[in-house]
């Protein structure tokens, strides 16, 4: 097969990173004779830098013409404390989401064996954790109307939410319930936002489509805390876009292994495989990065976007194998062994493939 | 001294409970020579069941008439699968707060040294741990305008914060951390919200009048992470309504001691203190459920609403030597440990002032 893969590296880190999945991306490819075509293109500070906005118009054309896209991380330190600058990374990312309709985040948390120890739960809290957020990413409060009222004095974001945008993420959520173990848990707050309760009927109203599926529904400040006390209570969840910005990001330093969780957003026109973690810009440039969450990311997009799994598979068992045998970037490293590079995890990889 | 308090049993547990705070109160008021002057009144469940409302006018007079409320729990099993039931004991709780003007709802997660090994998290992750929310209380999303339009296609709620309202909270935040670490946290998503901007250019603003006061700014999803990853590394957190909703239950869950949480809401026209714990109905009239957060509530009342510091220490030296010397109910008793019952903890706590 042929691909066209639309390649965003973004800031900090993300180029590093990137480099190790595309390393092992096209030893993969040449494996099961497929044929990959990258195209570069700028996103984030980067692209500010360079043209002046965070999600440049060719940079567009060329998501829409992939067959998916791989995405690094974006931000820059010199936009942290300025939440308020007319132009910034982040703007680049709300933008890319609603014009590719990416309305779906596919977060999944999970365990390794390994690096169980790695999380702040003690072990019988965090064993056999497996579940998936599917997050709301093109509606709510994050493209609402905002603005401000009374000379600057007031402020105001709107959340909306229409029944078809609940419809299609929902069912996104019953689809894959069917394929795990048939539980999805709708997380809201439906004792106070009328967003909420338009959420809850809705997906009320699909179950009778899915009956083999047993749906439940929680407020999200319980979501809050059952996942720190029981996270493995817990199969597929489905949620609106701020509160699975927050639930996501707890879920994810849960497992102890933020550095290799992979997520895909998914849409109307193409799909966009990310891992979870930020720029890091700290680490830029010192090829010290971890680039497994990435690597995972690119399994990922085999799996789902090209219908690969035996790739995918192919993937994910040489990651495993590289933790197993401790062939590990320094957050992973134990205290007396060695950290690799992340050009040389990369590297070992694409070797044992 | 002489006390008028207002008494807000609740739903569930919260009879049980609060008898027992009344009971720890009134002897600690003879001890010291005060007299309490209870007035029961109707919230919740129970007075819906009553008069028909969640939150009653007679309440809400009984309420401005006294120095401070102590409050139980509200919630009963029949309304949570409905949340578009025309009335719900919610209701009640946002009206009362909206109505006493209970804008800061003060809430902290510490640890019990006894206590410690019930944490999900490991004992060196949590141990330390001593933070306190500032949650906003009468604004944003909860109150802002909300609806459906598009024939109820569309649902909409609106997140509304004026200067005024941000800046009487976060001079709470601020004084609370002079008498403390002097550490102050703001909780914002000002990469995306509007009113989070207003939030931060105004606790931006405040900064020059408490020069020494550390005032850190952080993203709502970065504080869900690093709260389960070093709690310990926070102090005072100041944030707006739904981010403390959120984010105060997740605390509320790491210490192990949720049954022991107290929490105060202070305001305009009075203050109120209640156990962090819901209603908790399948206890309903066991005798079973603790009521050692209802009492701390009571402590935090003596010293806060009527500056009675050697009552409240009082009060909680007490309750610790009953947690020391293992005279609990069953949530916090070991394995072959007895469990007492509620009341029979309240009685040990009275003899033992
Ligand atoms: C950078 C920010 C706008 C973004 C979000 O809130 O969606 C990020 O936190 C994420 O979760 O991808
Ligand atoms: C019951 C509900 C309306 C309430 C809230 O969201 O404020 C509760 O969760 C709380 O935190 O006191």
């Amino acid at each position: 097969m042929k691909f066209n893969i639309a390649l965003l590296a973004g800031d900090g880190i993300g180029p590093e990173v990137i480099n190790e999945a595309v390393k092992v991306s096209d030893a993969i490819a040449k494996k099961f004779n497929h044929e990959i075509n990258w195209t570069p293109a700028l996103t984030g500070a980067c692209a500010i830098d360079a043209v002046g906005v965070p999600y440049p118009d060719e940079t567009h054309e060329i998501c829409m013409a992939a067959d998916a896209v791989l995405f690094g991380a974006i931000g820059h330190p010199k936009y942290d404390n300025d939440p308020s600058a007319p132009v910034r990374p982040e703007q680049g990312l709300l933008l890319m989401r609603k014009k590719l309709g990416l309305f779906a985040n596919v977060r999944p948390t999970f365990t390794f064996p390994s690096l169980i120890d790695n999380s702040p739960l003690k072990r019988e809290r965090i064993e056999g954790t497996d579940l998936i957020f599917l997050r709301e990413l093109t509606g709510g409060i994050y493209f609402g109307e905002k603005g401000r009222k009374d000379d600057g004095e007031t402020a105001f974001d709107t959340c909306t939410y229409t029944r078809v945008e609940v419809q299609r993420l929902a069912k996104k959520g019953f689809e894959l319930a069917m394929t795990r173990s048939k539980k999805l848990c709708c997380v809201d707050k439906a004792n106070v936002l009328e967003t909420s309760r338009l959420w809850r009927e809705t997906v009320q109203a699909m179950e009778k489509e899915y009956p083999e599926v047993t749906v439940s529904y929680e407020f999200v400040d319980a979501v809050a805390m059952r996942l720190v006390q029981w996270p493995n209570s817990y199969d597929v969840l489905i949620t609106e876009n701020l509160f699975g910005d927050i639930l996501t990001d707890e879920a994810s330093v849960i497992s102890g292994s933020m550095g290799l969780m992979p997520s895909a957003s998914v849409g109307e026109h193409t799909s966009l495989y990310e891992p979870i973690h930020g720029s890091y810009p700290q680490a830029t440039g010192l090829n010290i990065a971890n680039p497994l969450a990435t690597v995972l990311s690119a399994a990922m997009m085999f799996e789902d976007a090209f219908g690969l799994k035996e790739e995918a598979e192919a993937i994910r068992a040489v990651v495993n194998k590289s933790l197993e045998q401790g062939i590990v970037t320094e957050d992973l490293a134990g205290k007396d062994a060695k950290a690799y590079k992340t050009s040389e995890v990369g590297d070992w990889l694409v070797a044992n493939l």
